[in-house]
């Protein structure tokens, strides 16, 4: 994987947390540390998953912001391509060489949707339409560039988010969007972001039980009238076996696969045992900074350097102390037995990983205790 | 104040959501902006409440990060310094002429320690301590750069965080740091934090009367040994009134008082109003991005342009409208009378303002429908 982290201005503990090469215990913290060898089986789980199902994988870019994980997503990993969130996510992929990106969410804004327009003679760039108005204005900017926009049709198969209704009114805008010049239908979005992180198997099923139903009739209806999807896109890593297996689906979404997190690891298989696909590879490297109550530390990673919306991270490895409490800078650690000493490190699975991703500039790529490598998050801070 | 962004790499919708000079309507959206009216006067306020009570303000820079407000701050704002709470911080602070920096924080780290040591040769630098290796490592690190480091006692009045217990225990610690060569004994830091968001007056005053109690006594007893103290710290934005009056603590290190944010409009003043001393001139500039349901709206702000943690936004201005749900990249925005309308721009108060500033790379400042200046989150970012 390419190390852009070689270069002049790079200072560990000022403004990226390690230098390839150091000792895990040399990092500074707080930091977002990678273990390449989960990670990579994360990765190859996922590949294996696919190819067996016979569906693409399109892993999203929205969890890490990498190009390098992007590229190893496509090169190693079962990919066909990356979705992101954002225009300007998409632009700092293309840059970095990423080559087929579905922006699997609607572009609105008249300057930005002229911004995708004109990424579309360096990239496959697919996105997402749950307005006729937006049809007309993705179709006039792509026409000004020359360009061929493809184009889904987002439909609410329950999230509960954008996306028009599944059947006629989905119907009605791919029509919308066949008809207009310089944009194709390429399919449908159905995405069930809610049921991603339903604790109870069942419930999990039953949500893309449905999901798939709204999803088959549409795609029925649209055969019907001669548009053919060949995107049906959607899932997550909560759900994906059932999009994979349901005949219905060909591209999987999934994007914490990679990493996994504090909230996913409360997700339960039809066992009622915590899913075991996928290991955490993720983890907010921090040192203990305070210990003056004999029974509480204080730790170096609060608020700054994750996201608590999903709960609180959770201790890897150690059940003898808890993350109580987070404020700005500072993590109260639960600390009954005394078993922690200033300068102490512990890792910490994020509560959420995609949010936590992205308020981090690097990620430390460590295996067998060493940093192997330093990606950037190309394109944190990417929101438009 | 200095703008650093007519710098070539800069592309607005890209890598930076406005151009000087734009409407405020062109902005790309979601963006933090500023209503530099709104802040100046925030500023003035502050700076009049610290002349008339006769203590020093040392704005705490862990809300902005941005040299370019730490500046403003001193010039026209009344500050004596700043504080920030990381090592890198005030790396960045000092490298953009900041040079009267508490941090605020414990810093334990040996090589973070001696960044810190060698910080001492361009600009002043007090720190916080809680442990007696630690002064050890302090001085030993100072010694090896032929710096004098000033440290401050830190003790927990409440909080529940870093900090020694308030009296003999502090004293103890003062008096190693005075014995120790290389390190200069400055005073007490004696931050409530946990005060600061407790909605009642009577429940803030009290706590910060039980604060003032406890750092009196240590003061009188490092006193009663010959110990003065030049600094005692403490106060923010929700109880900066009691212990500017207290006739003990003699710095503030207010923060949001520049921005506000949702849940400081929760706190309550002694009449059981919403505390006025401050206005809101923070928000995220938000876009209705779809509106596929007749009484629920999309917006683009979702959790990677604020921290959730203390409360979802508040729509800025409007009664018709409630930011309801947060996923990564979408907010979900009731609208029951079909109000909005897709590009519809909506200003969000984020829930928490420091950790929400965190994940953006851009402060746009506004005046009067323009951009008048963007000011980058200087040290965004530095975490160690």
């Amino acid at each position: 994987m390419a190390d852009p982290a070689h270069r002049p201005g790079l200072v560990p503990g000022y403004n990226v947390p390690a230098a390839i090469g150091m000792s895990i215990d040399e990092v500074f913290t707080p930091a977002l540390i990678v273990d390449l060898d989960a990670f990579e089986r994360n990765v190859r789980t996922m590949a294996a998953f696919v190819r067996e199902a016979g569906v693409r994988l399109r892993a999203h870019a929205k969890t890490h912001k990498s190009a390098d994980i992007a590229r190893y997503q496509i090169a190693q990993g079962g990919a066909c391509g990356i979705c992101c969130q954002k225009t300007s996510e998409a632009e700092a992929l293309v840059e970095a060489g990423i080559t087929d990106i579905l922006v699997s969410n609607e572009v609105t804004d008249p300057k930005t949707i002229d911004r995708l327009a004109r990424l579309c003679a360096r990239a496959r760039i697919v996105v997402c339409v749950d307005d006729a108005a937006n049809v007309d204005a993705l179709s006039a900017a792509a026409a000004r560039h020359g360009a061929m926009l493809e184009c889904l049709v987002e439909i609410d198969v329950g999230a509960g988010r954008c996306g028009v209704r599944p059947g006629d009114d989905a119907v009605r805008l791919a029509e919308r969007i066949a008809a207009a010049p310089h944009l194709t239908f390429s399919g449908l979005q159905a995405y069930h972001g809610s049921a991603q992180h339903l604790r109870a198997f069942a419930e999990r099923r039953g949500a893309i039980e449905a999901a798939v139903a709204m999803t088959r009739d549409t795609v029925a209806r649209l055969d019907a009238r001669g548009l053919s999807c060949a995107i049906v896109g959607g899932a997550g890593t909560g759900t994906f076996q059932f999009e994979g297996t349901s005949g219905v689906y060909n591209e999987l979404q999934c994007g914490s696969y990679v990493f996994m997190d504090a909230d996913y690891g409360r997700i339960r298989d039809e066992s009622g045992a915590p899913i075991g696909t996928f290991e955490n590879s993720l983890f907010i490297l921090t040192s203990v900074m305070s210990h003056a109550k004999p029974d509480m530390a204080v730790c170096d990673a609060g608020l700054k350097v994750q996201s608590v919306d999903s709960g609180l991270p959770v201790v890897f490895g150690r059940s003898d102390v808890t993350y109580l409490k987070c404020s700005d800078e500072h993590g109260v650690i639960t600390d009954p037995t005394g078993a922690l000493r200033i300068s102490d490190r512990l890792r910490l699975v994020p509560g959420h990983c995609d949010p936590t991703c992205n308020v981090h500039d690097w990620f430390v790529g460590v295996r067998g205790g060493r940093v192997e490598c330093l990606w950037p998050v190309t394109a944190r801070g990417r929101a438009f």
